[in-house]
């Protein structure tokens, strides 16, 4: 177990390249460590970096010997002011692999070694430039694909709920240090921790804990994406709908050259939301038997549905609407109806269908699009994103929060009873180590393996 | 038509992402123009850019109004110490999309364009900061692949062959002005352009060019691979000879977690050189009449080859062998003649085959594979790459070089004639347009609108 006021002194040197592979015109190599700036130096051809001083950028070559592997512009960042709060060399090349290999090479024969995933993070981590929620929120940040998933992990990032947690957890401490005392004088019977002022406090506790636990299921949805259903009979224009509300999301995409973005086909993005868009075989009515067992499971897809888009076509019969509406109201899920091919609906149909108050629309003509994305953002009651909300999306901060909460009930619990004051120190000490997980006052090897793990290399 | 010597002022200011678009750490926007640092101001939380020293790095938030993006780090160049000799400004950025499409946007927001593939690269040929070579050179170096094809890229870029093609180039514009003013002269029957020096300069001119263009094959080799085909009867193992070939690469590359390169399954690198491994359907003895098409292709693509590696199995005649050596000696072609499965070759056959002074091998085993890659080097004779070398390895270069050759020989064929001054002068102005062409003193819109619209976008 670890602590982050340990002070943990990294004697090696790390590199790796932190920018993607792919084509491009810019590479950049990071090295942090102690020897970071003296490898750079060995390789080096310009000023000597070992005299310049931190945030300065220096032009020179990079050299095997006398062949010139490239020319380059090289970082400085002297610690502690560096992302590791170690000294850190970006080096930024020309985007060849082949030039990229050789510097790595190159550095690593004068010292450095390869990074780990995550291990310029962990290292800002262990050196307490972010707390471990933190740190999670960098990778969240880089995965962020929606302006939802992006305002939460910044937010997070920047601190989020960091302070708030460990502020009520120092005065946790604060009684778990008076029973403590009290133990060590328990033949005297003294209470040096005022068992009032200690439920206030869990009450607050309780109360955060709650909010946050309480924000995980918008947090989650915000970060992962919306799952929705598009259901109606086949034919009826799902996919034309689908491509319709993709198409002017993609168009703002396309717009800026050299950003391709790796679309995930059944995902849209509409105010900032991503909408998950989950394929099902359409539903029909049960009356066809043999079908039976494939409307079962579309029916078992929209069950895990936020939002149900139920597609009707114009020259479907009523009394079949009526009667998938029915179905469709027992899933007590939220649905929209939509009307599609408005173009070519007699004026008679949709007197009919009026009475569903459904939204108008043709897929192919992209008319009414807009006004469905309205519709779609009001049903799943995200239309808002208020930035100054703190969410829970992270499924271990879920855990801890949980795990955190019951340890507290047993406190509250046993607080005016029989228990003596070491069972309650029990409590309260596990309710300590929870909490202190999240942010990583508390870590264990295993807990950091498993953060940093999933984190990319050059991170 | 432009000349470097004009001075272009860009009143625009471009953006684009320089770094690949894909997964990793860091991502890097680049800005260049008279806006470049005022833009990034606009959006950029942290010191005022517009007080700060060039090459100097600061951190800070990018925001759109009170939303923060990201918190990065910006890089300033100030004119005319940067890549375009412009202003130039480098936001180092999280890696998401997300995140960049959103800088991007608030950047064109305020001023900003998206910049045109290679339009920075343009910007510092325009801007005399490389010549027309050397900005070619970059796009190579960035495609660079194998030692040679980078040594190649780096030495055209640091200056190649420009310095000296441009002081011939200007020897020769001395002339060319003395012929034009022999023409004001004409009445007078003047002469102040030394014929004898004329000739003599020419001689010493082609003499480049000559060297110049005979490097270009080698160049070309280096820089695109050399051909190679592997032949051989059907089941012979040239599949395992090639993964033999391969392994021993790949682990090296694979040394370096994090620098995936994408390789091609059929290009191997020996001590620094590319072969590029052409597919054939294998040889067979023409007897069978039916497939005696398949084999004409298959020899069509050998005569492509710059080496053929025939491979024979321990189990076949002699005779065979035989026939096919003497059917692969007609192709005029460099063959190294290799054994395959040394390990279940019979002291016999090895005695057999030892006449065609063969290099025995296990391709399964790996076993003598380093000696056939030494034989592979010797046979295509490019076995020491020179580093001093200036080579040719751009068609558009060889084709300039062979215009201006052209030029120059009609002015030496009419030199001595009874040619007027005014028809020397015309050619004279050909050889200086073509050499010009190559390094860029000349150029035309669609010159640099076909080279710069090559490059990747933010290079």
């Amino acid at each position: 177990m670890n602590t982050s006021a340990d002070h943990i002194y990294h004697t090696d040197t790390i590199i790796a390249l932190a920018t993607p592979a792919g084509s491009g015109a810019i590479g950049v190599i990071r090295l942090s460590g102690p020897q970071a700036v003296p490898v750079t130096n060995t390789i080096f051809r310009g000023k000597d970096l070992s005299k310049q001083k931190s945030h300065t950028i220096h032009f020179g070559t990079i050299r095997d010997g006398e062949i010139v592997i490239d020319e380059v512009l090289v970082s400085l960042f002297i610690a502690p002011s560096s992302y590791t709060k170690e000294d850190v060399v970006e080096i930024s090349c020309h985007n060849s692999t082949f030039i990229i290999e050789r510097i790595l090479k190159l550095a690593m024969k004068h010292g450095a070694r390869p990074a780990k995933p995550g291990e310029f993070t962990l290292r800002a981590f262990l050196n307490g430039g972010l707390d471990l929620s933190q740190a999670e929120a960098v990778a969240d940040l880089i995965a962020s694909n929606s302006q939802a998933s992006h305002q939460m992990a910044m937010q997070q990032m920047r601190g989020g709920f960091s302070n708030e947690l460990k502020n009520l957890r120092e005065q946790l401490i604060h009684f778990a240090s008076m029973i403590e005392l009290e133990l060590d004088f328990a033949e005297e019977d003294v209470e040096f921790a005022n068992r009032d002022d200690l439920k206030a406090l869990i009450y607050k506790i309780n109360h955060v804990l709650q909010r946050l636990i309480s924000s995980f299921e918008q947090g989650n949805v915000m970060k992962n994406g919306v799952p929705v259903v598009i259901a109606g009979k086949p034919n009826v224009g799902k996919s034309t709908l689908l491509n319709a509300l993709l198409n002017e999301e993609r168009a703002i995409v396309s717009e800026i050259a050299g950003t391709t973005r790796d679309t995930i086909e059944d995902e849209i993005n509409i105010h900032g939301i991503t909408f998950r868009f989950i394929d099902t075989a359409g539903i029909r009515t049960t009356a066809d038997i043999v079908e039976a067992q494939g409307v079962e499971r579309t029916y078992a897809k929209m069950k895990a549905a936020k939002l149900i888009i139920y597609l009707v076509d114009p020259e479907q019969a009523r009394a079949e609407v009526e009667e998938q509406l029915e179905e469709l109201e027992k899933l007590d899920i939220p649905f929209v109806t939509v009307v599609n091919k408005s173009d070519i609906l007699s004026p008679q149909k949709q007197l009919e269908f009026a009475h569903f108050n459904p939204n108008f629309l043709s897929a192919k003509n992209k008319e009414g699009i807009d006004e469905l994305k309205e519709e779609i953002l009001r049903k799943v009651n995200l239309a808002r994103i208020n930035t100054d909300d703190v969410l829970v999306s992270n499924i271990r901060h879920l855990e801890s929060l949980q795990k955190t909460s019951e340890a507290l009930a047993r406190v509250l619990e046993n607080v005016d009873g029989s228990v003596t004051s070491d069972f309650l120190s029990m409590d309260i000490k596990q309710a300590l180590y929870y909490l202190g997980e999240i942010t990583g006052e508390v870590t264990t090897d295993d807990l950091l393996e498993n953060i940093f793990s999933k984190f990319c290399i050059g991170k």
